[in-house]
């Protein structure tokens, strides 16, 4: 059953015993990084591009450890075995110093209703920049405050607005507009490079979109300057936005669920 | 003895179970706050201050705590008497969320070597800027890496210089710069409140200097526009550097270390 147990450094535990204590260096100093993936039918989704990702995570901020991609993904393999899990949400993490820790957790899949797809969801701008924006880290109480203050505004999800007014990303997704027949969204080396985020340009770029990599300014997206807009996640796939800070983005979002569609479709294939 | 035993939400607990799970979104996402404080002949150091800058930090990220501060200072207490601590660094922290938690845990005092203070230490630049300047928050990952980048170049601390090259202050203290009679320092709004910072301040006007409340440039400091400079924290009181990316200050110390003895007078008065 999903949460029984944990993994951690390769070996079964009870979940309940999946702590860190709070004299730990790395546990204080939010020295640690993570993935989130889906698992469904058993299977888990892009797995070695997550592993690659969270490799480039440890390498950006300079997390050794001794920890392989191929005994990443057994203790992975090792936990949908023991639950014998169909589908979840999974968390690989990693705490850095001295003795470094991996855990593997899961939990119930992340799930979205139909009619959140269909008439979008709320989004609230929220002023601050992550500090390593292509390194999945504990340092997110960025993340963590922009989220609450969007559940505070009944909103599903906080954009992060840069010191140039521009929209870069999510707190836990990728950012992007259409106009016309263009997709915009912010460059790589700006944002998380999100694995969804690939494969929503790769659909985009299948049905007919140029991707125009510019991250749109807030006051333009708010103005009217954008048809849409969306976020993208591996739980999400790709989301309209219903509103931002308020303004609306009309309905059908033909294009937007034309992409999500085409992302769901590929997760089963590598 | 030291670091037997710690204190979770106002119970006495083994050390060894002081542990949070990585499940839990506070820990996950640094929401959390915690003072480092110094206890000294069976006293906890100026814990008044300590408490009211931890209710700052937890209203500067909006934690929401039922722990008040005759708890927190009982909690304190409670494991001085358990452990039968003389002296020791302690820490309070307390993790926020749906089910708060407040932990106090206390190991072996940080004290430094006469010679450090008499030659002064070495100190790196680092560029970055802290989330909330003024609160203590779980948001540290750019302190650690700063701090490491500093252990790599054996030196003992890195200053954090803003993005328009000034020095705000140390990863893990203020920043105070000499030029003749002068003590320049950031202004209260740019870094953390500390409260070895206001003593230095109130000792260095007693010794008849003027405090300037700007911060200091990186640019100026190595090209010798300043004749000392030193940093401040709790466990320091004030430590003068010996260089700053390998650009000397000379000793003798002795307007620093004049401070450094009357902040350290004044540890067992309130």
């Amino acid at each position: 059953m999903v949460g029984e147990h944990a993994i951690h450094n390769m070996r079964v535990i009870p979940l309940k015993d999946a702590v860190v204590p709070i004299t730990l260096r790395a546990v204080q100093f939010g020295f640690s990084t993570y993935e989130s993936l889906r698992i469904i039918e058993g299977k888990v989704v892009h797995l070695e591009d997550h592993l690659n990702r969270l490799e480039h995570s440890c390498k950006g901020i300079g997390l050794v450890h001794p920890f392989t991609h191929d005994q990443i993904a057994s203790s992975v393999h090792l936990l949908i075995q023991v639950d014998a899990i169909e589908q979840a949400s999974l968390r690989i993490q990693i705490y850095g110093g001295e003795d470094p820790q991996l855990f593997v957790t899961a939990t119930t899949i992340l799930k979205y209703p139909e009619s959140q797809y269909t008439q979008g969801v709320g989004a609230i701008s929220y002023y601050g920049e992550r500090l390593f924006p292509s390194c999945k880290t504990g340092n997110l109480l960025l993340n963590y405050l922009a989220v609450e203050e969007a559940k505070r505004q009944q909103c599903f999800e906080a954009v992060l607005v840069d010191r140039t007014g521009r929209v870069l990303e999510g707190t836990r997704s990728n950012f992007f507009a259409l106009k016309g027949n263009s997709l915009y969204t912010a460059s790589d080396d700006e944002v998380l490079l999100g694995i969804t985020r690939d494969r929503v340009l790769k659909a985009a770029v299948q049905l007919g979109l140029t991707v125009v990599y510019e991250a749109p300014y807030l006051e333009d997206l708010v103005a009217g300057g954008y048809e849409q807009a969306f976020i993208s996640a591996t739980s999400m796939a790709a989301m309209p936005l219903a509103t931002l800070d308020g303004r609306p983005f009309k309905a059908p979002f033909t294009k937007i669920l034309a992409i999500r569609d085409l992302v769901r479709s590929w997760e089963l294939q590598d």
